[in-house]
């Protein structure tokens, strides 16, 4: 069964009729490593389920400083919500990490999907309540949790990219610098624990 | 219109039937300040609409330190909603600020109220994915923005709530210590800014 059919049968049960429709909405598309899927000032008009490969999504600050939203793995959604929702250009970076396969859903598809299976909209209200969970329980862990506990709820997340994305782009994802990031590392080897 | 039917207006067209249903789904309760409404260790099974008063989110950290997580003023929705979706035990506290009219919809009703009231799916989706987008905002803001410009941010969200909940409170929304805010403050009345 293609992968976004496992990730939606997760959360409800489509007739064989309505997972034709739905892979009939989104569109295949290759992607080249190290190339921007969307800049900020564009207008986000897609969502991206990828099956293959690996995106990262970062906001740029006045300094030019990078800091990573979140990285998207095989069975993971990415949009910058906030521009696909209003319409308006975003200011979130979307960047190839490793040669991906996504499954591309236009924005003007998704009202459409939502007409013909209502039960996608169960489906994405459940999704986006499991994101809103993660990101306020992100938000609180900042503020409370050691980076070495951070770093471990980053690794049950996202078991398959240590080793795959940068060191830095990890320790952004965490909020600290690539600096405390190695030094907590080296830590952590010589407690035997990584 | 009862603030409940407008907020709910503002993403989907009930019917006047759908409305009284909704309605009937959802119990008023009085909440009285300063009490606790949920705690860390319990399963939280209801989702609360303010119709009047505040109420404030919170985790304590091991050091017994609280991190505000949200405020709801009058027209917002508040829930533990990791412990709500997952049944299991939380880590929020939900406080009452200041004396409280809410609404209360008990989780086995919601579930009715998707079954009967199909529209309200997709208001919960477009409700979740605002606050998603808010949080992410948030997230990426306390790396990004000073103090100033975070603070800024929470008047124009809670224009009502400046001088009605504890500037500690306010200062740990935005992610900084009580002192450093009371600083920040200070430099912007000599601004002659707030």
């Amino acid at each position: 069964m293609p992968l976004i059919l496992d990730n939606v049968a997760q959360h409800v049960a489509l007739s064989p009729a309505e997972q034709d429709h739905l892979l009939s909405l989104m569109e295949p598309r290759t992607l080249k490593a190290k190339t921007l899927l969307l800049q900020a000032g564009e207008v986000c008009r897609e969502t991206y389920f990828v099956t293959s490969g690996i995106l990262r999504s970062y906001t740029l600050d006045d300094h030019a400083v990078e800091h990573v939203l979140n990285f998207a793995a095989p069975g993971w959604w990415m949009a910058d919500l906030y521009s696909l929702i209003s319409g308006h250009p975003g200011n979130l970076y979307i960047y190839v990490v490793a040669d991906a396969e996504v499954l591309v859903l236009p924005k003007h598809r998704q009202e459409e999907m939502y007409q013909a299976i209502p039960k996608m909209e169960r489906f994405f209200r459940i999704l986006v309540e499991n994101a809103l969970v993660a990101h306020q329980q992100r938000l609180m862990d900042n503020r409370s949790l050691t980076t070495e506990q951070r770093f471990e709820k980053f690794c049950k997340r996202f078991p398959d990219l240590q080793g795959v994305v940068p060191q830095k782009h990890i320790a952004s994802y965490i909020g600290v610098t690539p600096e405390f990031f190695s030094k907590m590392k080296a830590g952590l080897l010589r407690k035997g624990i990584s």
